[in-house]
């Protein structure tokens, strides 16, 4: 959850991203999402992304356009010594405003050279020039200042490219000054609902009627690798009266899709709600993996804190193993083949038994690419013994490519466990 | 390596991606460095990235704005089923053509839906709509169909948002038709060296004689996860002069840094080489893994065609299973610890015997993040077992977060798999 003081006048911003290695695909425009996603906490509307070379024309022609659709520019880039770095002079010559030397940051940048002992050139220098009658932002883990600069009714901040410079310069020097220019009038405060086992398209089907009569709170769906999360936003003076607003429209939506939904918040995943509803209700869980190849186990393994709930289990690839390994009846597979109800929930118990564990899940299918024995690529099981139940297995038929169908069935595991577990009594003694 | 035809006049291109959750920093805009990148392979040069949220005004402005200063612009997103999805409605409208059903990617949706057993919504079929006069581009891993139009001497490509899509659709259905259309005047060949085990600062060092004497071919660095690659390009009229001159600049790289090279091109991977190799030489390979959790095999049955040459194996996470499953001495695990080269190299044995297997191999260390009985969180073994060789165990000390450690042991583990079999004779009867 979030808090954000708005004004009344919503600003609006464009983020001009200068660097040809952008260009050339060599680095992600990271710098972009993170000021984007500051700038939304700080009620600022982000409307343009733009990324241009190390160009003077181009860069030129950029803040022009910049200039007619935003009220902030923000520029990421082009502040360091070499040739290359050109933001700051496009800009001053732009506003026909001359460049002079900032003594504190020039201090520094001769400071820093002394105690690294390392030879300072000529070019370092250049990274002390600031546009006269700009506030120089101070740059706490590099050496080129930032600014921040109002001219024409319009507010440019120009900010050094490494994330590691950008970021902290953004949060202690910028974060201030827009803050105060802000009123304090409207907060806007965000909830993230996470879903497995719905397309976004059905989502929004189901949703409709709230999506097309949104205004405050606002609701907008989104596809993610092979999820789907909500996002549900209010408006309003108070934490308290915006908490109030999400809690209702947030039931409206359980009470469509609640079996669907597994967590809330951005960082959370599915892994992480079977390790904490394991760890919760103290039951221990083991695998026996055949085209998930061990990706089940080690995406719980990924998720630390759960050595005592999780002791191991077996990647059984072939037909021998599952047989001479795991136990699975010769009769079994020769009747029924190894991709079926029958070897699924075998593969379940015999495993649960062999490590011991109070729950057992098991994968057999065909990944592809291609058919295997007359059987469609992306058919699998998944069996799930558990003590003092029936064992089962569900059978589930993935279509895209051999990767994603492996992941997806370690998700739709995962999201069996999860289902399971939540209906489970808690074994923790100490709860 | 990779053949690039090249016009005389340089092709310029403007990516616009289209998407709300790219200017509220939800996501990155991954999708404009990719496509960054294979554009300056195909030596079209990309001046600008524009991003827009799911505007219509601001979408149709920005359309305009491309125009004026390229030759070729890139959509990603906005193709997907919801009322958000607005880019091929809003490029139609604005280049005044018609939408028109296509009726073979309609039939895929309908086909999916009734393969998934899913209920497909009327807003699926939105999917199949595509711009009248364009080429349609078949989505072999989604459903929306991109497209390629040609209208008032400018070229259009839209692509739909999901990575996983727009990957495969630009490599297979959008490169054939750029390369046609460039003229064969002159050529770029680029030739992909990858490298595990060596860092981009000591590769550009050890290399620096050749980096900084570069003209024709030119040479660069890039560093990935966990490993680094060399690009070579050469520019010449044939094809055949442009390989003799990679042949002749690989042969100087190899001679410095030949050891850490373990694969050519940019779709290969550790796992890749050691599969053909594993397949080739006819060798058996299984593994007992704790740290990793399954992550190795797991990263080995991502690649088909390895089934009669990898079984299974076992995922030994706790004390207890590398004692009472696996078979290591009570002994040894009292004496050494669990991570120690004794129980590594005891794994590595008992993982080789109880699956019957030419090779075993096994991991063992602390993950992290904390620090676990006064060992440090990052140190792992990875055990060795050969027929006919004595067994031996290698010890590392990763620094990075728990998952990126148990990746670089995963990679690590195949690239001593890779060094170790390259080494060994073939036990193939058929070659």
């Amino acid at each position: 959850m979030r808090i954000i003081l708005k004004g009344d006048k919503q600003m609006n911003a464009e983020i001009i991203a200068v660097g040809t290695e952008l260009l050339l695909g060599q680095i992600m425009n990271s710098n972009a999402a993170y000021l984007s996603s500051e700038l939304a906490a700080l009620g600022i509307d982000v409307f343009h992304h733009t990324v241009v070379g190390d160009n003077e024309q181009r860069l030129r022609d950029a803040i022009e356009i910049a200039e007619q659709r935003a009220d902030l520019i923000l520029f990421s880039g082009g502040l360091g010594p070499t040739k290359d770095d050109i933001t700051k002079q496009v800009l001053a010559d732009h506003l026909v405003l001359p460049l002079r030397i900032d003594e504190k940051t020039e201090q520094q940048i001769t400071k820093y050279f002394g105690d690294t002992k390392r030879e300072m050139t000529a070019n370092n220098q250049l990274q002390a020039l600031v546009i006269d009658g700009s506030t120089v932002l101070e740059n706490q883990t590099g050496l080129a200042a930032g600014m921040y600069l109002e001219h024409n009714k319009k507010s440019y901040i120009l900010l050094p490219g490494p994330p590691n410079e950008l970021k902290p310069m953004f949060r202690d020097k910028v974060i201030p000054i827009l803050s105060e220019r802000a009123e304090n009038t409207e907060m806007l405060v965000s909830r993230v609902l996470r879903l497995f086992g719905i397309g976004e398209s059905q989502l929004a089907a189901i949703l409709a009627d709230i999506i097309d009569n949104q205004t405050n709170p606002t609701i907008a769906t989104y596809a993610g690798d092979n999820e789907v999360s909500i996002r549900i936003t209010a408006k309003e003076k108070t934490a308290e009266k915006c908490a109030q607003m999400l809690d209702e429209l947030e039931k409206q939506v359980r009470n469509l899709v609640g079996d669907y939904i597994y967590g809330t918040g951005s960082d959370t995943s599915l892994a992480q709600v079977v390790r904490d509803l394991l760890v919760d209700k103290d039951y221990r869980i083991t695998a026996a993996e055949s085209l998930t190849g061990g990706l089940f186990q080690s995406t719980l393994v990924n998720i630390p804190g759960l050595s005592l709930n999780f002791v191991g289990g077996l990647v059984s690839y072939s037909e021998g193993v599952k047989e001479e390994v795991l136990g699975v009846a010769k009769e079994t597979i020769d009747q029924y083949g190894v991709v079926s109800f029958e070897c699924a929930t075998e593969m379940a118990d015999r495993i649960k038994e062999m490590f011991d564990a109070d729950i057992g899940v098991s994968f057999t299918g065909y990944a592809g690419p291609k058919e295997t024995d007359g059987e469609k690529a992306g058919s699998v099981w998944i069996g799930l013994a558990v003590n003092g139940k029936e064992t089962t297995a569900y059978h589930y038929h993935f279509v895209k490519n051999r990767n994603n169908n492996r992941q997806r069935t370690v998700l739709t595991g995962l999201d069996i466990v999860r289902r399971l577990l939540k209906e489970l009594p808690s074994k923790n003694v100490k709860t």
